[in-house]
């Protein structure tokens, strides 16, 4: 079997910086990088990792910390996190347990605390339980993904200008009577981003003297979620409004179905926009502010690995853009909208 | 900061004993397990895992492998891992990447390789590239989830019967023109589970002599899939038929909004049951057959932590219930119906 001085002699180079290269520890220009790993890969070279983790104190794993696995936004991160380590030779660890609960708290006194990671991927951390500050306690890079940052490197699209768009959109085609659907279920806090994004609207709905149309209904965000709260809300045609922006497009989506459910025209009689542009958007027509997770995913592992490199790279909040999608769920307010809300009231 | 020692003298018993307790290596009793867990959390122990790994040879590290993060069943099932591994104190190194990828095999021959694991649970693994038979080899113990099992301990339900169950409950109805959805797109092969689900499903149509009745359409394993699948297959009232078995809930809901645009009602014209009860299952009263696929996990770590307390265990196969669960979407095919579709022809 390949030792690493084959490696290094294949690739014309030092056993030191063969060593660097295959490992992350320490400056290798990208030229060599990829020369001494197209050599380790030729000659069939498995670094043992024990005897990596002995000499560079570094056990080439990053963590990565998530509240959930089964919502839309956490596995795409997820997935553009393991792409971008897999292709940098890191493994990941995965502590995943939702916010607030037993094994939450655990996975900080007992498993973060082993500090078996280079660094740390925080995804979709609030603030309150301070975890953030935590992990940077710990001494290790950190970089966030999700909107709250605590002074730390941080990727996230800007939640309260995507629904101030999404809003203004709306706006723009004559509606007033727009609701915000989604978050703070039974009076739980929103998640930081989507608090964000309630800001967002309540903005535009100022800034064009239309707050008196404005209202939040809350709801699990979740599409069953969005589902339930659109049937209460849009089955009181006193109360209805003529468009909705959702605080994810899978509450959206909810609300789709919930319409089509009353025979509620989605956009001739409600206009609805999300935010994601989820799998399932375009199924539904789906008019939405398009972010890609996975994408942010990877803009983290770049932004630890530059902090990995050199440990004085300063921490900066990195906006990935969230463009308009122009589907077909949205609508000017026509006459016949108006009509139908008059006789309704 | 408390040492082994303290934690042994507070749990009354040795050394040895205590540091078996937690890290897992060698039989404890439950019970002495517990008393020594209660005594390092009191103290604040936190074991240095590198120490720990020189002593045992062990990691306290398990690899789960999975195609992909972003669909329900994967999503819980990893779920349902990371729960059972955390009670247990052991890390999750998470190696996602799709079937027949570049990353898949970077995967397998680099990742994996290096043994960063004391044993390996794999997800929705494929019997094509011989990926279980490659983990067997590293020579670590590994645990199935999801049908194909080689030979080694595996965990699934029992998807011939799911799909047979399913098939008998709409030919108990009446119904002979019944068609099963999903699977198969663009005539790549069938994933192992679902092909078991298809043959389970044209058993029950050659039991009760209504092969003639019978047909396969192909779909992604996706509610977008079966949406656009459904529509098509729906769209045309002389082929359509009285009952669909949906290869999964995902899909079964993907037809369901394809039947609701297209105006067929369900289950008045047309009867639908999947297999999954997935989150959105109720949403749309569909009947299904039941998995818990975090349940699945949760099997899988403890068939894992019995052979890595006694590499001698016999590997097995452990089929979970799938129950039929009741909702609205399957009715008799009534005279209504009947006629309906005879004036189609």
């Amino acid at each position: 079997m390949a030792g690493i001085a084959d490696v290094a002699r294949a690739a014309g180079v030092s056993k030191a910086t063969a060593s660097r290269a295959l490992t992350g520890a320490g400056y290798v220009s990208e030229a060599t990088r990829t020369r001494v790993q197209h050599a380790a890969k030729e000659l069939g070279y498995v670094p043992t990792t024990s005897a990596v983790s002995l000499v560079t104190g570094r056990t080439q794993t990053i963590g990565v910390v998530v509240p959930n696995l089964d919502r839309w936004f956490f596995a795409q991160v997820l997935g553009g996190v393991q792409e971008a380590l897999l292709e940098r030779r890191y493994d990941l660890a995965l502590y995943s347990a939702p916010p607030e609960s037993d094994a939450r708290r655990e996975m900080f006194t007992h498993f973060l605390a082993r500090k078996r990671f280079d660094g740390v991927i925080a995804v979709g951390i609030e603030p309150t339980a301070h975890e953030l500050e935590r992990l940077v306690d710990f001494g290790k890079p950190v970089v966030s993904v999700g909107g709250y940052d605590a002074g730390t490197s941080a990727v996230s699209i800007d939640d309260h200008a995507a629904a101030r768009i999404a809003t203004e959109h709306l706006l723009g085609l004559g509606h007033r009577e727009i609701t915000f659907l989604g978050g703070d279920p039974d009076g739980r806090q929103m998640s930081f981003g989507d608090a964000r994004r309630l800001a967002g609207y309540w903005a535009a709905m100022e800034a064009a003297g239309a707050r008196g149309g404005g209202r939040h209904i809350p709801s699990e965000v979740t599409m069953p979620g969005g589902y339930g709260a659109a049937v209460e809300l849009l089955g009181d045609r006193l109360t209805r409004p003529t468009a909705l922006v959702a605080v994810c497009d899978e509450v959206a989506v909810g609300a789709i179905i919930a319409a089509r459910r009353l025979g509620i025209r989605v956009p001739e009689h409600l206009s609805v926009v999300g935010i994601d542009d989820h799998e399932y958007a375009d199924m539904f027509s789906l008019t939405t502010l398009q972010q890609k997770p996975d994408q942010q995913g990877r803009t983290a592992v770049r932004l630890l690995m530059a902090q990995l490199e050199d440990p004085a790279t300063p921490g900066s909040h990195t906006y990935e853009p969230s463009p308009l999608i122009m589907r077909n769920s949205t609508a000017a307010l026509d006459d016949a909208t108006s009509a139908i809300v008059t006789i309704g009231r």
